[in-house]
């Protein structure tokens, strides 16, 4: 069975404009290949509501999950859940468990229940709450869509949170090798490698170190015996 | 007249995999936003031709400008000027301008010339070449789909000798004010804020520090005055 496929979508005008530098996207890659997810698409989009439900619909559609990313707070460009819900064509309402749980925070905290906190207890009927054990506020789950806070930290544990109730594959082994000669030069005798080996992957990314060129290698695959024998027969075509 | 818009996009499994952090999308984000084109979208596909063709479809009907990183090495799993010239719905092949430029380069480096080296020459037909300072093999312009390599120290000098070619725009400027509150309690007051200044932007960007919580606002538009006023105001609503 082939493994599941993902798409993230990161939400955020401060990513665009290169005020913020997005580091969601990276950690979630790195968090789906040990679970066998195939992270297939990443994007960004703007807070603009047409944007986002234009994303979440075309993701959805064409992958196993999507992840979102930012704009659950409660401020006014926080607008994600009402994009959402509208995507998936669901009604969407503040909803008793969500609000327990920020009032509980909010109690806790000596601080008052308002207008603008009880917008994050707002999520479209249906959705699964996703727990955030940093600052309260629910992320949810609808449909395939997964929605999560921005704030690194606050994602990172939801993504925690919620990976062990979905279904991973079997996770790609890579091993990668370092050449330091001019792709140029490793191009043809990678090329009839890979022809041999058609269940693996193999990429090349190219560097400068130094004033030199070179390039690391990586072979993927599910299996590690075949990624070995492979790896074997490139070092030996470019020998240290 | 509105600035320009644009999209980025990024090629390569190594970054959907989690092995390699992009940094180029950052680094685009911010020189665009100098020069006044609007970054609207970024997305980021595999070395999968029917994503690349799509993505590159998509986006260069929706934006007056794509710019795309990676994939135009010698090596097999660099496809991305197959698919943008499929894309383009125009035919590739080895151009003698391209060709005289690795030559040369090949030249004075004493390297002879090869099939896959000279796979970097290929570009499709109608195209402008983009100069690469660092290791010659060109970038080009087709419509407007700007193709650039993925190493970031050469995307980053193909940006440079690319963006004074393109019209810009009006720059956005920015400020931002840091407020040690929860977003919560910044809500209320911010959005009424933002609705006496429908021509600017209001954004605000959750962090925590040291356990306690706190929000970045900013405040962007093409008329610094406005934005000067309203960030006084910003700044009276929550002193330091």
């Amino acid at each position: 069975m082939p493994n599941p496929t993902a798409a993230i979508l990161v939400i955020g005008d401060e990513i665009l404009s290169g005020r913020t530098r997005d580091s969601n996207m990276h950690f979630l890659a790195q968090e789906l290949a040990r679970v066998g997810i195939d992270l297939r698409e990443a994007r960004v989009v703007g807070d603009r509501p047409e944007a986002i439900v234009g994303a979440v619909r075309a993701l959805s559609g064409t992958h196993d999950h999507v992840f979102t990313s930012g704009g659950i707070g409660p401020t006014h460009d926080d607008i994600t859940a009402d994009a959402v819900a509208e995507a998936m064509r669901v009604p969407l309402s503040v909803r008793d468990d969500a609000r327990a749980v920020l009032q509980a925070h909010y109690d806790r905290q000596g601080v008052e229940m308002n207008e603008a906190r009880l917008r994050m207890a707002r999520v479209p009927e249906g959705a699964v709450l996703i727990d955030n054990p940093v600052s309260a506020a629910p992320g949810f789950s609808i449909g395939n869509v997964h929605v999560m806070a921005g704030v690194p930290r606050i994602f990172e544990a939801m993504v925690a949170g919620l990976l062990p109730r979905l279904t991973g594959g079997t996770p790609l082994l890579s091993q990668s090798y370092r050449i330091m000669r001019g792709e140029g030069e490793i191009a043809g005798p990678l090329a009839r490698l890979a022809d041999d080996y058609p269940d693996l992957s193999m990429g090349s990314y190219p560097f400068q170190s130094g004033g030199a060129f070179g390039a690391n290698v990586v072979i993927r695959g599910p299996d590690g015996v075949r990624v070995h024998e492979a790896m074997t027969r490139l070092a030996e075509l470019f020998p240290e």
